[in-house]
């Protein structure tokens, strides 16, 4: 096969550099600026997403039955008219099967040099990436390129770093010896050899259909797993896409490109199940809603589980010394990408006396009125608008937030109110600004639970320690995956850092002048595995280490000869 | 505390250096001889000993409710007359969690180095510790000091050692900066903390209480998690021993000593259930029967479960340059502890046509025969058989052998009859010689299952390659700890090697002049997970980094001051 452990081995060790020393590096441009692309790759990469539109995505899987193909962009409400071909497991599972044994064979490098060209490759088609992800996930275009483009890379470079380091761990041969009593020296030869668990599914969620998947296929991928990606069906393409570069790469190295396949679906006829419960099935990564995700976990017994699913991302504010600048962070939290992300903020807890500013007391309601104006205020411009909030990925989302805003209005709560926002190139788009709604500790049921979209409350809790203990009750039993304090007190933060922890949660400390909603490859674990969010980290050793396992050969006096070897005596 | 990470350090590198290379070596001494230890130290051991018989074991643990105890020596036949407190769930997991916050704030080092402490006084009391296990578990004396001994102190430090090395792998802080877009320069700080999940429960088997106790004490004490020994009613004075020390080790280091606690019971009234339903419990470590194995890996969902269990371990035999040497490592493993260890050897496959001798032809009976003469020459000697052999350590095991023998008489197809062997120290030692029946492959319901204790069986299927799917069959259904061939064909060892691994099983070839059962610490990774045997491998980065999470805080500016730090300003 290629050599292409040793041609990307320098990306290899920077990425492993960077997870050990944690700081901030990307191995690809975040930016589709036409400055650093030039004018020609951008125009192909549109040009070659609008040829797939309405054709028939070839994937030459076993066991294709039908073509499916739901996707509708939400910037025009068109279907994408792509179709995408559904397999049967009964076909599909024994062809896997006959794959898994060269890839079970190859060495722990011949699998990351494959796994590395894959996001090679992949890292060539990030814009038409981008274009499909932002016709289906509905994320704007520089968003689509970045989060789910270099970002999205990273996070699987990141995973397969580890995946390395765990194999790497295990050497290949040892040599032991020692005196046993009067029997004299036993001398042994010991090879030792990683064995892959099984077929690895990974489901793919809809608003952001790579930034986990590219960890999860890595992960198995390079520790000896086929993978089947289940992708969303209202998001599937972005995820063909991948699983074609992984075929094609599996090809060119000699492997079966069974080894990685894209089971399409349809809302009507979901295949997960099917595919999870299937007995070849040892690994499921999920990512998607807490409901599926808690009951993979209990109810797949004997396969490795790993969940990121999502909960009530909080933010404490107690004091600042610049309410402009916190007000505009948690105001970017509540737009960035329509607050789809599982990172964005929901819950927004500040002292009912209100805050101190730089030493002056400011009320509750300034603070929030200062929040609801950050939010206007980054949406003033209409392309700048369109380019943090993109649009809402499904129609389920705008009633959600129509939903929220009757019984906000009803009960007189709305602090700031959605409203549809143009997008100046996609006039029918589905659209809607943050919709900000006052609450109490009283209301706590409304909160207290993902309510998905640019929904977000303003908690008026009793005093800055009522906040915390809120906020970090609702961590610890709802899950979060992100939690930000504003305090110029260091030990109020102190405080605050050691119950978000005890609540099994991360927390970020007065960050502004950043997207706070990011999430740092090679540096910040995401998801602790330790609230309802979630059950697994990208990435750490626990992420790749029970994907496979050890098994060992030892052997006194005749070598065994490997049935791989004996070609050339034959 | 006491600086003993440091003052202990090199035995951690050694360790470290031994795992990665995987060369034999040990920590501590595996022989009793005077001749090392000199004349005081066994006979103060043993006064040691004696001195606990017929008494109140003191733990002064909380919750404790009545004194329980239930051991019988299978050498006197008499009850040791040790009694240890039952404990109160209700009150011990409330005392355990009020001392869990500053255990699992220590440091990592902090944590190893407790760990190292216990290992080293655990060292220290090796002699009552084979004495104890001598009448309970029924090991020799010289088994009982090498391998609930040495061999199970490395097995902890192997443990330690990946704990060690899991944990490392997350730094401590990290600074991250970079630019985004028009904002400027955002600069962050990052501090990464390791959180233990919870409670760990390690259930104790009765043959080899230690071997699989301390890997478990020191992965889930090391990463921060307390833990609860539960012993087997019938060998808990071993476990009891290391209770003691370790809540010692933990006072001096002035930590709670609940961190580690006993939980005794009986069988009649056993505690198990209720420890590993608790909702504290996070962490199960488990060694015994394959059926409360498997209960436990399918019915703890959100708990980390590891078990080893048990399977039929076979031995194939194609060929040989030596008949009298493999006879002689077989029929070892046959006497070995009586055959009550989980990598003792069950079933024996041999071609019913014979095997190849140094090139001439042998008939399967005379090669049988080798195997039964064998056993007998290690019984030769009572001091010797003794040694070798140990007891039975329960009455259930010989009326199982008993059960077998009246089976195998009937039928006409005893090879080598059992019966007892008189121990020259203890004449009413239960002891029973190996019980050899002949068997074909019409018979393996007899077979393809765990037969515990001295009974095994010389099995002639129609040729080497049906004799090999036999056995790998057997591993793969009916799981399988170790696995040996022997053979002078390196074409045929080659074929067995893959088809062992195929059957996610390990495999050793041409075992001679040493005790095939051994399992080095540092070098075997122990138990594969692959097949129904136990779902854990001694010791491997899986078995040690998912007992631990990662908790993050990054902020900007202004260092939160944690609580723990404040004592001074105040």
């Amino acid at each position: 096969m290629p050599p292409w452990f040793e041609q990307h081995a320098t990306l290899l060790d920077k990425a492993l550099d960077a997870c050990a020393r944690r700081y901030a590096w990307s191995g690809w441009p975040e930016s589709p600026s036409s400055k650093i692309h030039g004018e020609a790759k951008p125009a192909e990469g549109q040009a070659r997403f609008e040829a797939m539109l309405n054709n028939d995505f070839i994937l030459q899987q076993p066991g294709e039955t039908e073509q499916v193909g739901e996707e509708i962009s939400p910037y025009t409400g068109e279907p994408l008219g792509v179709r995408y071909p559904r397999v049967d497991p009964a076909q599909l599972f024994p062809a896997i099967n006959s794959a898994r044994p060269a890839w079970a064979a190859a060495s722990p490098n011949e699998r990351v040099g494959v796994c590395l060209e894959i996001l090679h490759r992949c890292g060539q088609q990030l814009f038409e990436n981008a274009h499909a992800t932002m016709h289906t996930s509905g994320q704007s275009y520089v968003m689509a390129f970045a989060g789910s483009g270099a970002n999205a890379l990273d996070r699987g470079l990141e995973a397969l770093a580890y995946a390395h380091k765990a194999m790497a761990d295990v050497p290949a041969t040892a040599h032991w010896e020692r005196q046993f009593g009067a029997d004299g020296v036993a001398s042994l030869d010991k090879q030792y050899r990683l064995v892959p668990r099984g077929i690895g599914v990974v489901i793919c969620c809809a608003t952001f259909p790579l930034w986990n998947t590219y960890p999860a296929l890595c992960a198995s991928l390079a520790t000896g797993n086929p993978v089947i990606l289940k992708p969303h069906p209202a998001a599937t393409l972005p995820v063909a896409l991948v699983a074609r570069v992984c075929r094609e790469v599996l090809s060119d190295a000699g492997f079966d490109p069974n080894l990685v396949t894209l089971a399409a679906d349809t809302r009507e006829a979901p295949a997960t199940i099917a595919l999870v419960e299937h007995p070849d099935t040892a690994i499921i990564d999920f990512t998607g809603s807490p409901r599926f995700g808690t009951w993979l976990e209990r109810n797949c017994p004997g396969k490795q589980v790993y969940t990121e699913t999502a909960g009530c991302n909080s933010v404490v504010v107690e004091s600042t010394e610049d309410l402009a600048a916190t007000a505009r962070a948690i105001a970017h939290s509540l737009c960035q990408a329509s607050a789809q992300m599982c990172t964005s903020v929901q819950n927004i807890h500040i002292p009912a006396q209100g805050i101190k500013v730089a030493g002056k007391q400011v009320s509750h309601q300034e603070v929030a009125a200062a929040i609801c104006a950050a939010v206007d205020d980054w949406l003033a411009v209409p392309r700048a608008a369109a380019t943090l909030c993109g649009t809402l990925f499904d129609p389920s989302v705008l009633s959600n937030v129509d939903h929220y805003r009757q019984l906000a209005i009803a009960e007189g709560r709305v602090l700031r109110d959605s409203a549809p926002y143009t997008n100046p190139g996609y006039p029918v788009a589905r659209t809607a600004t943050p919709l900000v709604i006052a609450a109490t500790g009283a209301d706590r049921d409304w909160y207290r639970k993902e309510v998905f979209g640019p929904v977000s409350f303003i908690i008026a809790n009793e005093s800055a320690e009522a906040c915390l203990r809120d906020a970090t009750a609702n961590a610890r039993e709802c899950g979060a995956i992100t939690s930000h304090v504003y305090s110029s007190d260091p030990v109020f933060l102190g405080d605050a850092v050691e119950a978000y922890h005890n609540a099994g949660a991360s927390v970020a400390c007065n960050l502004t002048g950043m997207p706070i909603n990011f999430a740092a490859a090679y540096s910040d674990y995401h998801v602790t595995g330790l609230n309802p969010a979630g059950n697994a980290c990208l990435a750490d050793l626990a992420f790749v280490s029970s994907r496979f396992r050890i098994v060992q050969c030892k052997f006194m006096g005749v070598v065994p000869l490997p049935p791989s070897t004996r070609g050339a005596a034959d």
